[in-house]
């Protein structure tokens, strides 16, 4: 992924703190951010508020629904983690009233709390929608908070689409008025940023006034989650169901008049003052109710790191074509960016999350698999010596030239052949978006061994249908077991 | 208040974020911190899980006593202001298992819940305990949380009053570490350092390994709560409340086993390089175990702002010594640190909140009441004619040379006869710290009119026996109606 924000940046952004004294014997007061353009958290408010579903354009809708049906996918895929079953096993005690379906499982929770499990549930394999700007994954903090929402107060399926897509807008927007600065300060965008959408979304179906809407957005920014440093570990996917708990929270309390500061994202001493050290507010406003971030969402089809996915879809297309199987392979090389290999150089991945650190395991099980989803990376399919043996057959050659969305694929096989393939962008890009079809692969597989697959089927073809839908918490209970 | 805290900053200090681009158009990643000396967040875990209730000094338990017993008053005073019953009301419907008290209430919720409320409620009217230092609240994100906690399992007082300390301990001294930097960035530092008391005081009850302490602090570095543009909404008490909520969290999350970066307060990416521009560790390790943040806390006598304080402790004692009335005096002339009529100077109060904001109603009712505890802060009370007309017989003249901590008062009688009194350090502070019985005529005017008078007295009784208690949870059940 070679995205460069800098020139998204225009030149109206502005800096916070610039010139503030940095050593500790002569620390001092940062100076006050520079004037906000516009009251950036009560223009959001009125703008969620009074956005209707029938103002969504066509492809927003679909791409709303396609970011539900993913997200669905991954949540049940998720489910029964480690990391999932140590959350239940710490917070079921304290739940309330089990309003809210955990999806993939057969326990119930209130609604916060499924908003917490649920979002968890979701972001374990690194396998959600991404917001290419941001780095956000956006269906996280916004859809586990306004499913378990919508399991305490029934709401329809068109609505439901509305607080999504604006939820999504909402933390997006928000992301790209930060971004990059605010990532490289150490956050975890995604929860950090996730928050908001949590709150507006469930603030929207809750039917909060644009000054309740302002509270909850205040509410959300005092709350925000998520440290980088706990890549690696549960903290990460905790974050991702914080943000949708804290945003349900924030719009809960503000529905109760519970107030906060109505420039809490854009004042002194707000938001964007302390997690960030540049911020260009425009990006939040400008083309607001015309030009959705919503439809700019985009879905993994490989349970791995982004830079990996050229090389693998190489490897899938030529094995398709050529019916390739692992025995007819003499030599494998890869040509791509040097990013690829340090993300993911390990030569001789021992575990399933191994595997996800190692181009060699997923180029493999491309050709071997056609795939690369949450299955390619068992514990049991990176030890399978067939896949071991083709993992050793297959080199990596870097070239800082090439970027890193692009890739050249070289098999040569035992009988001498040689078969080539350029990536130029890999499927799941902005440019190559998963297809429908594609998408309905990802979540069969995902919930292959924890939904029958009928319910599978049936839960897909609720999620795909949500428009129609006259309840949407009805999709809750078709996730669960 | 004149703390300087340039001076405890040791050269050792290290800068985060040195020599960033602040400019958004040239916006480059942050470089790395500077190696910490040690593993912070490794020390702490080993510190809190091993420290025992026999080690710590009898100033250090008494101390901690008076934090407890204050926090009692200010939790039990605060349980019926318009913040709590929306806060109630907003999130009962949701909440588990009714096992925890809240303080002055007849309602219970379940300990996550209770934690947020008890917190809420004990933060309210700014008249909780104060670490001078760093300004940090200590008791509101440390004793919300255990108290809670200590109704779901029980604990003996020994085991309570020593948690309660360390957890202390560890958000002071880890606000020590950062402040002002940390603070003048915008973060509200009882909310932002206070999750870690929380985490540790409640993993301290749960009786966490080394390991699992490390993670429940990690768990904490994610969830920071507080800005700074909340003062004067309820999101501003909200943070108090929340960091005990999520300190809570954190632990029993940490019990199940749910893991995090064991360097997430120090680390790359972790919260002291996300929420600070400068750090000094050695605030946090230096003289563990022997030098103890938790005896410097302090209780504010009167329920308005530091500053004023000097003026209306000289006010009480003239007012006592000559057996003052209102009628007797002619006029009134503070002399004093610019700072107490830019934080306090409004002359014509209208209602309770804006009285705290006007050394000329804090010097009337000092002299009218001999106090200027939350009663004297009621609109009533403001409204006054009698007390109307002595505010305006009272002029401020600003000093920049005088200290904030001290002030001179005189009064000038109708008889012709003036009275003077020089403040050197206000009641309150910590070289005149609050006594035993000003801290209980405190609490018994905050309990007033919530719990019967017999009840007061003995849920004071229960407070200072803490350490005798053989169910820290029954003093819960003590502070409710």
């Amino acid at each position: 992924m070679s995205i460069d924000r800098r020139s998204l940046l225009g030149s109206s952004a502005a800096v916070i703190g610039a010139g503030m004294l940095t050593t500790a014997q002569a620390q001092t007061p940062a100076p006050p951010p520079p004037a906000p353009p516009a009251p950036i958290t009560q223009i959001l408010a009125r703008y969620i508020t009074g956005a209707r579903f029938e103002d969504l354009p066509a492809n927003v809708r679909k791409e709303g629904t396609r970011t539900f049906l993913n997200w669905m996918g991954v949540a049940v895929g998720g489910s029964h983690h480690e990391t999932v079953n140590n959350a239940v096993a710490a917070l079921s005690p304290f739940s309330g009233k089990p309003e809210a379906n955990l999806m993939g499982r057969g326990d119930r929770l209130d609604i916060l709390n499924a908003a917490l499990v649920n979002g968890i549930s979701s972001h374990i394999f690194d396998y959600d929608d991404t917001h290419l700007k941001t780095i956000i994954h956006p269906a996280g903090p916004v859809a586990s908070a306004i499913l378990a929402l919508s399991q305490h107060r029934p709401v329809s399926g068109r609505d439901f689409l509305n607080a999504l897509v604006l939820g999504v807008e909402t933390e997006c927007r928000i992301g790209n008025a930060v971004y990059p600065s605010h990532y490289d300060m150490g956050w975890h965008i995604t929860g950090s940023c996730g928050v908001f959408g949590g709150a507006a979304a469930a603030g929207k179906l809750l039917g909060l006034t644009e000054q309740q809407m302002a509270w909850a957005l205040g509410l959300a920014a005092s709350q925000p989650v998520g440290l980088k440093i706990q890549f690696g570990t549960m903290t990460k996917s905790f974050h991702a169901g914080r943000a949708a708990q804290n945003g349900l929270t924030a719009a809960l309390l503000a529905a109760q008049n519970y107030t906060a500061d109505v420039t809490a994202l854009e004042g002194k001493d707000g938001w964007a003052q302390d997690l960030s050290r540049a911020v260009n507010w425009a990006e939040v406003t400008e083309g607001l109710g015309t030009r959705y971030e919503a439809a700019l969402n985009t879905y993994k089809p490989f349970a791995c790191g982004i830079v990996g996915h050229p090389g693998i879809d190489a490897a899938i297309q030529l094995r398709g074509e050529n019916k390739l199987t692992a025995d007819q392979i003499d030599t494998v090389t890869l040509h791509a960016n040097p990013l690829v290999l340090s993300l993911m150089g390990k030569t001789e991945p021992q575990i399933g999350l191994e595997g996800k650190f190692s181009i060699y395991h997923c180029v493999a099980v491309g050709l071997i698999y056609g795939a690369a989803g949450e299955r390619q990376f068992q514990d049991a399919i990176v030890k399978d010596p067939v896949v071991v043996g083709l993992r050793r057959k297959i080199t990596v050659n870097t070239d800082a030239a090439v970027p890193t969305q692009k890739s050249d694929l070289t098999i040569r096989l035992k009988t001498g052949k040689v078969l080539t393939r350029h990536i130029e962008n890999a499927i799941g890009s902005l440019e190559k978006p998963l297809s429908d079809a594609a998408l309905e692969a990802k979540f069969a597989d995902l919930a292959d061994g924890i939904l029958p697959r009928t319910q599978a089927q049936k839960l897909m073809q609720l999620c795909w249908g949500l428009e129609q839908a006259s309840d949407a918490g009805a999709i809750a209970q078709a996730g669960a077991v």
